[in-house]
């Protein structure tokens, strides 16, 4: 599905090519893996905001890596549309996960300035430094920075090479101390707009290039960690044991079978590590992750609930000690009717090759930028068809030329029919 | 029970305070690491070989780094009793394992020297470079290549930072091409005895300071790896998954669950390792080992022919690919009869507070230099009692002054009763 010579859509094509360009920027010379502050990070920071300048933005660098590009509205009072997404990756990533949600503004962006177009409200393109968290477990540390909601205390976290997150940012030229500098005054923003890769199957299913997010699932995600007792392989009888991998692996099963309960609702262990693994060693110690999903937050309290009683119960079965940190929590997040009514209507006026009349709406169930922003403004946004059978956070992550093309127009449409901030909005 | 200014015992206090300062040689700042060829390790090579040239011994260092130290009989045409053990550890592990086996043999030959005896055979002491193989998964490398039996594909080995065994051994200066180097003549060994820790609580539950080994288990390790799908945590349901880790925790507790099935078989998942582990993503990949051990081959193999069944079933019910490699094997080995009598004999002659007539005997749970000397020569093990619960591979590992006192009048009796080689061995 990837742009050749022969596809007709040069717009979509021009924002895959960039795509691959960025991918290019990685912490791994054999995949693609961009992790918050490493050299490749910084590099792809200093192409993105190239892109912005050749859109016809001005462009700052905030007090946490984040980029941001800024396109006047025709009356320099006007409030501010946000949109963005993340140029961070999770290790052995998509290249489209984020970076679309970046690339498909800056394209409109620079079709407004080649045409010499000024909107009614000022456009903003925050690309974030940091939203998968993946080197530091700091997940939303860029968005969270925008709002000057950062907890001071992530940035004592250490990375997996001991390096701390304060000590990452003066490497790049950050400075740990202003952190809070990175905090926008939110009464100048009217809206946030989010532009992503779907992630999953919906879209591809129904052969919709674009879809509009009515709701985004909450999650939590905590850190466990089980203490058990060392020993030698050869000599610990197998009753004397208190092995605790055997225990976590007790609490893997327990998250998967709790989560498979049906509905939005997901369950994952994405880390699980044996402390000072060894073949003939029991294990002593294992850390394991649990990030828990659902469309709403009844049905994941509940669920959270049911595991960590297990995971109680599993622990004092075995004689190992379990401590739990929540690490993660976003609350489940419902976008703006009336941004899903101009995406909508955006959607239907510019996809002539949608399967159905309205366009289709579908919620998310991954976690975005749009969720921390939503506590300061109202958050709207658009999802471009996955390819690939919907997967993501994978290598093998796709779109089509022609659906980064359409998610281009729709976009274009969105903004040239935006009126000036509050008028049609409740802000 | 670390020896203080009022122990009774001096020979034994000095052992454990060789052993305190040898641990302070570790790959670690803070716990006891210490791994084949790193600084820490080379610098404990050089302690031992000092305290061996003062014991009387000639000291030479062999093609792996192995320390070898050499005390002449009487007669210059005598063969030779090996002994000896590692000085490398697992990670966090305890400062008596392996180091025991060459201090108590050290302690002999000074008091041999100190009285200018010589015995009937010639006396070397072999301080293994590496037996745990924590760093490159190479389990008894040293005692291997002193057969001449050494895998030349190990030294492609890599550790977890990429450096591969060739490199290390290099920078070490030692020559990688000449491994082959390290082999000596069997023919000129009589016999091999070592002293080990026991690593288990039998000696310590019936209050004796000593025991004879009568077999040392067998066991296999394999490698395990996992393949199934990456994908992003929060919109792959739960239902359309292959996650690696949830099978991997599975076939952990196959293991377990096998393996207790009672007798001398134990069965460990010492290593897990999650590809690229990241707390909102699917595991795609994961590798873990299963170190599966009896005091009998049968046993052993009949087990393992039912966990790896149970483990392909796992894998086929959920969709992912299991490929399985043995890195380890080595078959139960039995001491030889006279070598047990004689150790026995000379328990019952220097050590008066055993609480039966007769020594303990004992099997051994855990492998052993003495498996691999066991294809060349006879062996003999003697075990000394392990503190703390029997707890080994452990930071808490712990072993009495009096104890190793013990050992040392134990050996001394055994060695000076020895006949030349052949006279009433086999051999």
């Amino acid at each position: 599905m990837e742009a050749t010579p022969a596809s007709r859509d040069a717009t979509g094509g021009r924002i895959l090519e960039q795509a691959a360009a960025l991918a290019r920027h990685s912490d791994a010379p054999d995949h693609y893996t961009r992790t918050y502050l490493t050299p490749a990070h910084q590099a792809a920071a200093r192409v993105i905001a190239q892109w912005m300048r050749e859109a016809g933005m001005a462009v700052r660098v905030d007090a946490v890596g984040s980029v941001i590009g800024r396109y006047d509205a025709a009356d320099a009072a006007a409030r501010t549309l946000l949109m963005g997404s993340h140029f961070d990756s999770v290790r052995n990533g998509g290249r489209y996960d984020g970076v679309l949600g970046i690339l498909v503004p800056i394209a409109c962006v620079a079709e407004l300035h080649a045409r010499r177009e000024r909107l009614a409200c000022a456009i903003e393109i925050a690309a974030f430094a940091d939203e998968e968290g993946a080197r530091f477990q700091t997940s939303f540390l860029a968005s969270r920075a925008m709002l000057g909601r950062l907890d001071a205390a992530v940035l004592e976290r250490r990375d997996a090479d001991g390096v701390s997150l304060a000590d990452a940012m003066r490497t790049a030229g950050l400075d740990p101390a202003r952190v809070a500098d990175a905090r926008i005054d939110p009464a100048r923003i009217g809206a946030y707009v989010e532009v992503h890769i779907e992630q999953g199957p919906v879209l591809l299913g129904e052969g919709s290039a674009l879809g509009v997010v009515t709701t985004i699932a909450g999650g939590t995600r905590h850190t466990l960690r089980v203490r058990g007792e060392a020993g030698h392989a050869g000599t610990v009888p197998m009753t004397m044991r208190h092995d605790a991998l055997a225990a976590a692996a007790e609490m893997v099963l327990a998250v998967e079978k709790r989560c498979a309960a049906g509905g939005s609702l997901v369950g994952t262990v994405g880390i699980l590590r044996v402390k000072d693994g060894t073949g003939n060693v029991i294990p002593g110690e294992v850390e394991l992750t649990a990030d828990i999903r659902a469309g709403d937050d009844a049905t994941r309290e509940a669920a959270e609930a049911d595991v960590f009683a297990a995971c109680d119960a599993i622990a004092r079965r075995r004689g190992v000690a379990l401590e739990r940190t929540r690490t993660h929590h976003v609350h489940a997040v419902a976008c703006a009717p009336w941004l899903q009514e101009r995406l909508a209507a955006a959607i239907e006026e510019t996809d002539a090759e949608r399967p159905a009349p309205r366009a289709r709406r579908l919620p998310s169930g991954a976690g975005h930028d749009a969720m921390i922003l939503a506590e300061a403004t109202e958050v709207g946004m658009l999802f471009v068809r996955c390819g690939a059978g919907g997967v993501s956070h994978n290598p093998a992550e796709t779109i089509a030329a022609e659906d980064a093309g359409a998610a281009v127009r729709a976009l274009l449409a969105f903004l040239r029919r935006l009126p000036a901030f509050p008028a049609d909005g409740p802000r």
